[in-house]
């Protein structure tokens, strides 16, 4: 008999996890109370169809069965993992946690969150020491990152489950060693799309000229080794030492506006969506 | 008659510049005073000879003739371009500028620093308006990305001169708009660079967790899409606006230690180092 994940929340984050669990020989139940979610979770198979078992050098196992359910309680009916994936609303999830854990007190949840700790996630739970922070990045069909991140109320049993889980499903689990706020991907990401705001509030760059600029530099790079690694490559023969001293006291020089953040307001809005329309309005979101 | 760049510095980054030229057909004439400059650039070629062609889908031109000189008069006779790749010393960039136009009043200068800027450079010199910067990301034989810019002082024609010479040895050539330090690619990794000194001082992630998280993340898709449009995706089928109202509102959020710098010593340099020697020390620059 195949295993069983039940996703709880279908928009693009639970579908690519859906698929995700699926093309690797998972059945997979879904709840979500939009009416859309089978249009939208078809969608994101059909892309999945096509680009994950190409980037496999073995065989996959034949597909898993997918069934949508009414309730949450259905949904989760046999099954060992659970992917949370509502919006980021802490009470909204705690309340997802409760019925999950009423209908099947042993299930593993594993959260998508990207902002919130486990520690609040568990807070009033039924069964705190079965929730912990599984977080992936957008597609997640394509994309190997999972986040995983406990807090001290997670037995290193359940960390090891879910790391097991991850790997069944070709993910590549990091755990992280302390919890902090929105992990360590985003934390990235968020310094990233600051620095960006301000470029374009600035004038500095449009929004295709910043994207060429991450495509055609270090998102390059990036893709076969981190920060580090190139960094160590750009000490040359002297290594990583000679590179510290070398950039090491440029922290200290105004090179970006990172000691403030841009104010949000329908101005930048605008500015970033209007690029973005001129940038890639022209394909939808699929084509992309 | 082969067209002529020369080559001033002869390091990782002007290693890579010598043979991004050599390799697309153009004669280079180097001048380093380091006596390992030939066995360094010798190294490089190797490395690009094997790298870059296998890229191309056309056949490239037959190599071009690599000379070294002992004085930058020597080296710049003859050349319509300069790639200058010397320390960033401000200073000595100027000295370089100086002898470069006192032996060729005419030749193009770019400059591979990574954060003066055009205005900076051209003080002093005898043709300001022929000093621009034309900033790489190494492996310069690798990434296409040329951050091209200009101050007031350069005309038009010198700006346009420069982004065909960069497409004619295959980079991508990205025009800033207006001049800032660092330009924009470096702006991206500082911010990226403290953060992850922050993870690491604080015991988040050691420097080889960082590099998975960038490598099996973002970074992967970053070599295909930047960041805006990979948000735009993000944002499902409602597109950025969507996003933005989602996602926006969390620039208030404390996700990140941005509003400060970590101190900038000893014990620092000897964490970060250490991990990176336990990460990668085993391995040369060049097998990495």
């Amino acid at each position: 008999m195949a295993r069983k994940a039940a996703i709880i929340g279908g928009g693009v984050i639970g579908g690519g996890w859906a698929a995700r669990f699926l093309l690797n020989g998972w059945d997979v139940g879904v709840f979500d109370p939009d009416p859309e979610a089978e249009r939208k979770i078809a969608a994101v198979m059909a892309n999945a169809s096509l680009a994950l078992p190409a980037l496999s050098d073995v065989p996959m196992p034949s597909e898993g069965s997918l069934t949508f359910h009414g309730t949450i309680g259905e949904a989760v009916e046999g099954a060992e993992y659970v992917q949370e994936s509502v919006s980021e609303r802490i009470e909204l999830k705690q309340r997802v946690y409760a019925q999950l854990q009423q209908a099947n007190p042993d299930v593993l949840i594993g959260s998508s969150t990207s902002g919130f700790k486990a520690t609040d996630l568990q807070a009033g739970a039924p069964n705190p020491a079965n929730i912990i922070v599984a977080h992936p990045f957008n597609p997640v069909y394509l994309l190997p990152l999972s986040e995983i991140s406990g807090s001290p109320a997670n037995p290193t049993e359940v960390v090891e489950r879910t790391v097991q889980i991850m790997k069944d499903i070709g993910m590549f689990p990091l755990v992280i060693r302390h919890e902090i706020d929105a992990f360590i991907g985003n934390r990235f990401l968020e310094a990233v799309w600051r620095e960006a705001l301000w470029m374009l509030k600035d004038g500095i760059a449009t929004t295709t000229e910043i994207d060429e600029a991450i495509r055609m530099g270090f998102g390059l790079r990036w893709g076969q080794m981190g920060l580090f690694e190139t960094y160590r490559i750009a000490g040359g023969e002297a290594g990583m030492r000679h590179f510290m001293a070398q950039f090491g006291p440029t922290l200290k020089w105004p090179w970006s506006k990172l000691m403030d953040v841009p104010e949000f307001n329908e101005e930048l809005v605008d500015l970033v969506a209007g690029q973005s329309d001129a940038q890639s309005g022209m394909y939808t979101i699929r084509e992309l």
